[in-house]
């Protein structure tokens, strides 16, 4: 932020859904403090009060936006209570979010990012006196992520330095001599069972194989590589594996959703 | 708008779902005419053909905009018959919606409102000349907003002052000596239930108790102040009775849709 | 593109859904490249891998947007193999699509098409190098519309026209003496079931009437013409024959969606 010029761009991640106007008037109150701000919406679908999903996505998606964006997240089941929120700057970018453990994906591969907690107290010089207690995403996030983009405001200003946060609330990939354990964090809307094992872990494999509720899957390269209807696993195109069907719907097929198990071990070892 | 200038920006509310190129083209048709328009969908998921839920979320959401926005509203069950179109001034913000109640709950609360019926005859000299007789949220709505917005056109120059709409779809909340009864209006993402019972309504209880299909709820201030599972009632981020489920769905587990009946009445009362 | 000027706008079709950070990080490399690009979203609900409704939208939409859009379309289930991409320029429009048939609706009806096939060797000079293999929404289609829309591109300077290109997936209305039958390509979210057969097609008819699964509906000029609850068959918004059921939803009602044949004829004849 300090170092990196802003760039207009500020994403929004939530698990309001497509209902309401709630993201909308998140986008008012910005374009009301920055009427130059770009605003994308990044997802909205994340299941309700599930950090973990919003802090995956966002960690795979930020390099993707120009340098000097800014990105919100809003996954919130602590609304109005004593939670701490973050501001952060991470590879040119900054995220603010609550401090839930959200941006721990974000925080873990990334060790020299610069973590501040944000002092609510400092927030009536923005003219932010009175915040409900059930919509930050509107009265605070979203006048703050203005300010930021806008590039009146820097982390410094309003947010402290921290060296703790809430850990995340999935578990790293366990990694043993001969596998790797993941999860599945979310499902696309083809159905693919999108993983948190990221590719690096899969190089100490021959021919890994993978393994989702007593299924086995071959690692491809993409979809096409197989006949339609058949089962494959690959890196996807964020870096992490992934179980798909070719041209059909994997997660319905073999009735797995979000939380199941993952393990990748070497092909002739199961 | 002959008052306030024009942010720029508009917002567009329908019933559209996230289905079809419908809002899309009507956001084509605005860049045509005005190419520095920042549009912002407010919610495309009211209910098909149910006015009273896009003027619930409008005269609740407005203010959260840029003064000078155009706000418009599709929900037009009565698209190419003879329903008029109104054009409204509200607090140096600009609405158009068709006349069929929508825009009720903004009038109700702004005795200053400029209320204005479009002249579809006078279109013409914007190269209006034949709307589709289905889809006029892309040929009249959107071609207006975007000449209002860009400040080229003022209500008046298309628009005739009138005393006389058509009222809302819901009555207003009925207040006797010992109670307040209003109706469910939408639910969110979360499963909340969102009421048409404004915060004022309840400053006359020393400890309201709101009451919906059987079930009684406790005023809090906000989620985080009861346990998870547990339900309560709060006054909302928008100003309105709202009955939740700490970190689930009030919705789903009560079986309450909108349109419930909802009472509050003191603590000790029923 | 040689002809017209950009307008800086570029719409977005796909079968992403309203799922994941995937249209959004195509948002963020075209806003990377190109910062005054103003993107919109024209449709995400083509059912997963079916191209066809994605071609009919854009083929029906495109010209409510400023000449010299580029419009962009993901449904892509070859992604990875060897199929083409195409750059076509159409009424001064551009457009960006797999070779897989999803233009075909826009060809069909444009006879000075001018068709290019995208040369993928050509792309490093835009530091396009090495794109994944199962996202080239983002990984080459984001970063051409951007450099075409932003002028720096013409589709000659990656493209080289072509006379081949695949053929749609539905066929054609089929015309004879009596009858004009064609398809149920999409439905909205009120449930009108919107076919492939233009208006042109029912001037041969003096008073037209519509068989969908064996029920007959009579050509009306829009919905309010019909009492609530009633059916009828009419030429929509987009220049289609469509059939809806009057506040209410046809296809619900009917049983039928997309695929389901249309056949029309004159009234005394079926």
């Amino acid at each position: 932020m300090s170092k990196t010029k802003p760039s207009g761009v500020i994403t929004i991640t939530t698990d309001f859904g497509h209902k309401g106007p709630f993201a909308a008037v998140m986008k008012g109150v910005i374009l009301t403090r920055f009427p130059a701000a770009r605003v994308v919406d990044l997802a909205h679908d994340i299941p309700p009060h599930w950090p973990p999903e919003a802090g995956f996505w966002i960690s795979r998606s930020y390099r993707y936006f120009p340098a000097g964006t800014v990105h919100v997240a809003i996954v919130d089941p602590g609304v109005g209570t004593e939670r701490e929120i973050l501001v952060a700057e991470v590879g040119g970018h900054v995220f603010l979010a609550p401090d839930n453990g959200l941006l721990a994906p974000l925080f873990a591969g990334n060790v020299d990012a610069a973590i501040f907690c944000l002092n609510v107290g400092r927030l009536s010089r923005l003219g932010i006196a009175t915040p409900s207690l059930t919509f930050h995403g509107r009265d605070i996030f979203a006048p703050v992520a203005a300010e930021l983009a806008s590039g009146r405001l820097t982390a410094t200003d309003v947010a402290t330095p921290t060296a703790s946060w809430t850990p995340g609330w999935l578990e790293d990939p366990e990694v043993t001599s001969d596998r790797v354990s993941g999860i599945i964090v979310t499902v696309d809307a083809f159905g693919n069972l999108i993983s948190n094992i990221d590719q690096g872990l899969l190089q100490r494999f021959k021919t890994p194989v993978a393994r989702v509720g007593g299924h086995r899957f071959e690692l491809r390269q993409t979809y096409g590589r197989v006949k339609p209807g058949e089962y494959l696993a690959l890196v996807n195109s964020f870096g992490v594996l992934e179980i798909a069907r070719a041209e059909g719907n994997a997660a319905e097929s073999l009735g797995t959703d979000r939380g199941a198990p993952v393990i990748v071990a070497e092909s002739g070892d199961s």
